[in-house]
Parts: C-alpha cells; structure tokens; sequence
C-alpha cells in the first residue's frame, strides 16, 4: 500500500531550478550546510512533487550553493522511484539515490554530506522518526529547522503562484454563494457539512480539506468541524471552508450566515467584527508588520469591549500549505511584502452561545492589498 | 480554519486508563522521564481521540509510573479544547493546561518535566517543528524517541482491537469481490479507481486511504497509484486498497486480477507467488520472528529464480496506522506473540512488463494464525 500521491500540475523544469538555487543561497546566507527537505509541501515547491511514505526515508538533500561540488540527491526508497518520474531531475541537477529495504538511508545521507557538516537543517514537517535517526546519523552538527530558511522563498508568492490562489479563491467563494442551497432549519451541521464538501470538489478543488459548520454554541469553538446538531431557526453559523485546487494551492474563506433573523444584539455585535476586519484588511501594505495588521483587528474589537472574545491570532499565510508564514499576530515584527498572502480572520466567540468569524485571503501588492475573497461581508440572513 | 477531525468510537475510559498506565510502566522500564504525545495514532490510542492542527502545539505529556507525583498533561491551544470534549480526562486523572497565540507552550511543557530531565522521548510522528523547539525547551535532556516505548502496547491487539481489524478486513473483502463490476478493457485506472473509492466508503470505511490499480505495466510498480493508461484486454492488474473504518482501524488488502487471458508465462510465475504467500502465512505462530516469515516467502521466490523480482519486505504491522510496528522483514529478530496483526503481502514485479501482488491481514493465535481477509487468492480472470 502506499498513500495515495496524485499526479498534478506542477510549475515548469526553469522555476523549478530557480527555486532551488535560491534555496541553496539562502542556506549558504543562513550559515547551513545542507536542508534536508522531507516529503510535504516544502518538497513540492521545490520539485513538482510532495512525495509519500511514512517510516521509510525519502529526502531531498540541498547543500548550500558553494559546497565545494556537492550535488542535490534526492535519496529515496526503490519502490518510491516510480512516483518521481515527473520530476526532472536531470534538468535539476539532482542525483537520484535509491535503497532498499534492510539497507541504511541515514548513513546515505551522512555521506552526501561531506566532512563534518557544522549545521543541517530539516523540514519543519518532518517526523520525529526521521529528525532523531539523521541526528544520530550526522553527530557533531546542530540540527536546526529549514523551514525559517526556506520561507524566504515561500512567503513571496511569484505571479502563477498568485494566479493559482485567485482560482482556489474564486472556487471558494463559488461555495459560499450557494449556502442558501443547504443551510436551513432542520437539517444537521454534518448533513449542511456533506454538501458543502460535495459542492467544494464541483467547483473545482481536489478535495476538501476542512469543513466547519458552526451553529449556535458551536460557532463559540473556532476550530469546531461538524456535529449531528440541528440547526434551529435563528441559528448564527460560521461557516468556514477550503481545501487545494490541482496544482495545490489552498483556499480558505469564512462567512457567517443567520437561518432567519437571529437573536438581539447579534447585528451590533457583528457590525463590530466587520469593522475590525475591514481596517485590518485596509492596513495592510508594503511595510507594514504583520503585528499592524492583527493590532488594526484588535483594537476596534477591544475598544468595543469584545477583545476578550477574539482568542486568537488575526491570519495565517496560506500557499502550498493551508497555514504557513507569515503569521499575523502581535508581536510579528515581520515587515510585509510584495506578494505576501494570507488570511485576515478576526471573530468573535461567546462560550456556549454563538459566534462570528469573517476571513478573507489577501496579497500584499506593490502599493496596498488585493483581497482574493469578495463575498459579502454582512452577516447573510437565509430563509428560516 | 482547522484539519478536520471526525468524531469517532472510542475505547471505554477503562480500556484507556489501562494504556495509560502501561504506557507510564514502559516509560519507566525505558528509564524514559516522560512520553510526549503529539496528535496522531499514539494519541488517538492513549485517549481515544487522535487531535490535530499543526503549527500549535498540542502534546500529552505523560510522566513515566513513580515519577515522584507527576500528573499526566494535555497541553492544548484553547481554541482545540472543544475537540477534546470525549476525552475522559477527569477519570484519566488528566491535567488539562491551555496556552494562547503569544504564550510560549514549550515552556510549558518543561515546567511539567520535573527539574532536569534525563531522557525524554517524543512521538515518532511528531513534527520537526515540535521536536527541535522541545529540545531547545528541555536543554539537558536526551531526545528519544516514543515509539520503541509504545510498540510493547500497540502491537498487542486486545480483543476489542482485533473484533475491529476484522471489520475492516471484512469491508476490503467486500470491495474486492465486487471487482468485476469495474475492472474491464477501456476503462482508465483512475476510473477504476474512483469507483474503488466509493465502494470502500460503502462497505463500511469512514474513507478510502489508498487505491492503487496498476495496470499492465505499471503493476511493476508496487506503490503506483492510479493514471490515465486505459486498462486493455490481456492486462494483469494488481488491486492494492484499504482505509480506517470509523474505529480507527485499517484494512489493506491485495489481489491481482487478469482482465481476459493473460500473457504465457504469467500463470507459471503467478501459481510460484501464491506458494510462497501461503507459505509465508503458514510460518507465524508465537515464537517465529518476523525474519522467519519474511523468509519463508522469499525463499520459495528465490529457490524459483523469482527472489530479483520480489523488492520489498513482505509486510507490515496494522492498526490505528496502516504501516506500523512489527514490519515483517528480513533481520528483525522480534519475535511474534499473540494479538500482533501485518501484513503478508509478497509481490513479483517485472519492470516495465507487469506485476503481481497477494497481501493479507493476518493475526498471531494463541498457537498459530488467522487470516482476516479471505477473497481467493488465485489471479482472478475477468471477462475481457
């Protein structure tokens, strides 16, 4: 058996290059002797091709540029060979180095390594199974996270990566505009949840990744799925959903629906949260921190009194991965860039009573932000 | 937004105080300080409730039995509790201790490890991300892994975990004698394939987590997936599937199929497989190692000049995962006990021509062996 790995668009051989020699030079400026890229999102962006398999090691080995005349490998399984012949590795330069089981895949990667590596670095995603045994393979260097090295690259989407985020955005957004066809009183959030995931593949992603439908008390939990409840006629329900298209990348958009006209205080409530979402959307430019953007959410939440119900971060980047950098929370002195996306997703959550999230995707342009979502921000009424 | 987690049948909070307190004995026998859990199949078996979300930290930490006082602890972003709703922390003797974006949780799990630490031991599946911010957290301490310490628990099914394995197997079973409603000349794998996936869900499985139909040639592949080669009469195609059924358990089983008469030669090579499949099952019973079974499969396809073909090992353990300990290969000494299930699934792959795999579920008895899944294991000749 393997995991199921699907054969998708994938950036063309020239990218491809460049991107792994402006891998190798951000090792070198990070004083790194080699990333060692795991299967997962960072594999893909530098190959085409994210790779499969748990306990057996595949790794992309990158020595940063100047190692006196070490090659990329990409040190794989024999039986995970097949799965790469889309990747061009020739036009690359890597080497493609396979073992079979029973053989040592550490101690392979250990001599690509050269004498006495100083510092390796290792995929943020990668399993603790492997990071322990390469530790162990290549002792005397300090093992650190490639992922600080390689979101240098990421963060900064290029146009077809920014191309490729309008689509995911479009499709979702597509969804939401036929909410009024499932969510009523009646039905369940997981009956609502089956539809909406249905709907999320016809409108052209791969799959659906996550699928909140949070009505009434279940709003109040940010990270809640779907449940058997009902939902009832006055229901506030967040509704937040996303999943990636075929050349993988992610879209991820929340609205806040009422099934017939919710309870009082719920629209001044609301009108607060859209506010915050609106001026964090509006502070973000080249320049400004990621800190500024969550900051602009937070204070017109708090001077309202609500601060104390937004219990988390205003966004998260979004590419490849659904959450990667950069994170938009206090205290992120991170100066935002041209080509920067990620989500801007205040809420509101009353334990045991409702809830309201609003999240859009957005780019950091050459002079402001370009909003990839552009479903109505209002708290949508449906039928009852 | 946030991974989906499903919401499934968990073990009795007795059946997960017991594991917990053997998981605490092991830790201690391992002259291990503490297990720290990350989402996953370990913590899915500990708490019956497998978590998820990546970037935020979410980790049991489970002190080793007579480690003086120390409370078992959940250390969860608030915005997950809800997720943990099931989970019987108060008769689990369970501390829950929540942090928010800006605290720093690492921290906060060293305050639990007690003063200095001398070996502490992460799961195998946790990310680097975790593993490298733990060490630098708990300075001192020897990094370990969790696996080697669970394995004694996981890979000794109970009753209840093996009344589940049989569901599953029961379900692929199920999926595999409807084969011949799909597979047929003119159809793509991926046809195939999607049809596959809906019967599994079908059948019982909360999801399909694997299909692999190869086809032809790309049965020579043992981890192929599916493609866009339209299946022609005379082709042998390997049907490799499975997934977790609501408990969590998984099934994966193997058959290959001809669609109309095959090529000569294939029946002779075939009918060598299928000896060295069946003899490969007839060796476990307690006391054989997992070397034993491996070789008496590899034997019979090398005494036939067949052993070049046969690329990988012949199996794997199951449970909560669909590759874990004990993995059936040659060199591991383990030997087998009552209640371990795996795999034994020889192939014969003849590169760029065709392959052929038998792989089934198979349970260690008190004095021998059950097999779970019971298709026929000849090659199975559809109508052309």
């Amino acid at each position: 058996m393997s995991r199921r790995s699907l054969h998708n668009p994938a950036p063309a051989a020239a990218t491809l290059r460049a991107r792994l020699d402006r891998a190798r030079g951000a090792a070198a400026d990070a004083a790194t002797d080699a990333l060692l890229i795991g299967p997962g999102s960072d594999l893909r962006y530098l190959l085409g091709q994210a790779g499969g398999s748990f306990e057996r090691l595949s790794v992309l080995v990158v020595p940063a540029r100047d190692s006196s005349g070490a090659v990329p490998t990409l040190v794989l399984p024999a039986l995970e060979k097949p799965g790469y012949a889309d990747v061009p590795t020739d036009e690359l330069g890597i080497e493609v180095a396979t073992w079979v089981d029973g053989e040592d895949p550490y101690r392979m990667v250990a001599d690509r390594l050269g004498r006495n590596p100083g510092r390796v670095a290792v995929s943020d995603t990668m399993a603790a199974l492997h990071v322990l045994r390469l530790r162990d393979a290549v002792a005397g260097a300090e093992q650190t996270l490639a992922g600080p090295v390689l979101r240098q690259l990421r963060m900064r989407k290029d146009a077809a990566e920014l191309a490729a985020l309008r689509r995911a955005a479009e499709a979702i957004d597509r969804v939401h505009a036929r909410m009024g066809e499932w969510l009523r009183p009646g039905r369940t959030e997981a009956e609502v949840g089956a539809d909406i995931t249905e709907a999320i593949v016809a409108e052209g992603h791969e799959r659906a990744d996550f699928v909140i439908v949070g009505s009434g008390p279940n709003g109040a939990s940010p990270h809640h799925d779907v449940s058997d409840r009902v939902i009832e006629a006055g229901d506030v329900v967040v509704v937040d959903i996303g999943g990636p298209i075929p050349e993988g990348y992610n879209s991820d958009s929340t609205r806040t629906y009422a099934v017939g006209e919710p309870a009082p205080g719920v629209a001044d409530t609301y009108a607060v949260l859209q506010r915050a979402q609106s001026a964090a959307v509006a502070a973000v430019r080249p320049g400004a921190t990621a800190h500024d953007v969550d900051a602009a959410a937070r204070d017109i939440l708090t001077d309202a009194g609500l601060g104390e119900l937004f219990i988390h971060r205003t966004g998260h980047g979004i590419g490849l991965d659904v959450h990667e950098e950069p994170y938009i929370m206090g205290g992120n002195d991170l100066p935002l860039e041209p080509g920067m996306a990620f989500s801007v997703e205040p809420g509101v959550y009353d334990a045991g009573r409702w809830g309201a999230r609003i999240e859009d995707i957005v780019v950091v342009t050459a002079d402001g932000v370009e909003p990839l979502n552009t479903r109505p921000h209002e708290l949508t009424v449906l039928p009852a």
